[in-house]
Order: C-alpha cells, then sequence, then structure tokens
C-alpha cells in the first residue's frame, strides 16, 4: 500500500465530511448533496428502513433541516477512515440537537465511498440512534 | 480497476458475511467473530452507542445468541460489496426473529472491511433499527 496516497486519500475524505456537516448546518441542501451518487443508499435514523436515490436523500434533509431549525446543533466527532485506493468507508459520532431542545441525541454514523472519476463519491450512509437496552 | 481481482474481493466478502451469518445461526461465538479485527468498532443495535474491541463484541453476541434461542430467525438480503483493493464495504437487511416471537425485526447492517495479511478482515460493524417517523 502506497502510504503517501493513503494519506491523501483520507485527507480528502475527511475534508469531504467536514463540509457536508458544514451544509447541513448552513441547511444547504445542494452541498449536502453535493459529493453523493445518483443512486445512494440510505439507512436513516427513521423509518422508512432504508432509502434510494438523490431524491430521497435530499427529501430526508429537509425533514432534519427543519428540526433542525436556525440553531440547532450538528457535529461530527470521533471521525475515523479506512482509506483505500477506489473503497472507503469511515465512522463517527453526531452529536445533535434541535431548534430550542434541552437534551441532544448521540447519532452513530457510517459513511461508505467510492472513488468516482478521480473524486470520492457517497454511495451509502447509514445513521442510526442507538436504542435503549 | 481490475474486474477480475475486483469480483474476487466481492465473491470473498459475500462469502465471509454468509458464514458469519450461518455461525449465529449456530451460536458460534468463535466462528461469529473469525475474520475481525481485536480493535474493532461496533455500532450495536441497543445501547451503548458504541463499542470498542474483540472482547465487547463477543459479548454483544452473547446477549443476541441467548434472545435468538434454537428456533429464532437471523437471514441477511439485499447484500450489496463494495470491494476495492484492500479497504471494501457492504450493505443489506437482516431479517431476525427471537424464539418463539410473532413478529420479526428488520435491521440494517454496514461493514466495513480491511485487507490484513491478504485477508479481507472487518473493522466495523453498524447494527440499527429504523426509529418510526
Amino acid at each position: 500500500m502506497n502510504a503517501t496516497r493513503q494519506n491523501t486519500d483520507e485527507s480528502q475524505i475527511r475534508e469531504l465530511v467536514e463540509a457536508w456537516a458544514q451544509a447541513v448546518r448552513r441547511h444547504d441542501l445542494d452541498d449536502i448533496a453535493a459529493h453523493h451518487s445518483a443512486d445512494i443508499l440510505m439507512f436513516d435514523v427513521t423509518a422508512p428502513p432504508q432509502l434510494r436515490g438523490m431524491e430521497a436523500y435530499k427529501e430526508s434533509w429537509r425533514n432534519f433541516i427543519a428540526w433542525l431549525g436556525d440553531s440547532g446543533k450538528f457535529e461530527v466527532s470521533e471521525l475515523e477512515v479506512a482509506g483505500g485506493a477506489d473503497v472507503a468507508f469511515c465512522h463517527g459520532i453526531i452529536h445533535c440537537a434541535g431548534a430550542g431542545s434541552t437534551s441532544g441525541l448521540t447519532i452513530r454514523l457510517t459513511i461508505g465511498l467510492q472513488k468516482v472519476d478521480g473524486q470520492w463519491t457517497v454511495t451509502h450512509e447509514h445513521h442510526s440512534e442507538a436504542q435503549p437496552s
């Protein structure tokens, strides 16, 4: 494995995730979906169990942004990236809260990416909240 | 990208996931964890939000197997694999039910893998159930 290539890929993916989180915070749907496949398969926090394709992906974010409001919180932490030559995945924790809420949610995030025409492209996202044990 | 290599990697990962599901069905903890990293990071269906390491991973399966019982169900469907040269991920749906239960659960599954010493190794699993919308 080429260590320089790997470091570059991991940096690109960290930048992609941070730009995505910033886009969520400024409610910019086009930028949220800027590096995503038209055929993305999403497992969202709430039902239905899975969503397929860009329109469904954007619709899920429209609903989330309405909940987030102008004073909500959306911060990605503990991001770990496994960056290969052409396929990568990463996972982390999203701390988020809706506008005016007194308590936040801890959301687990996994993102799957594939390199398409030299650009990292998100083809899968899995968001969930752990159920009470 | 080498198409033959990619097909081989995807086949190996499908076989790994099917062998893992079979090991769950026969309650074989060692085989469940046979292709997993000692440092695995798991997001399980239930709290806590994340588990780190082989002991925590096996403990989560001990609890699940007790729930599954001798007549439970654990079937992986809709598996899609993105297999790179050294990093891969896959996702699918697990239909499962505890012994004697009349209704099943729909669990979303994402697995992240890295090639270690030429062998695909699971370094991340994310299991979740969608919350009611």
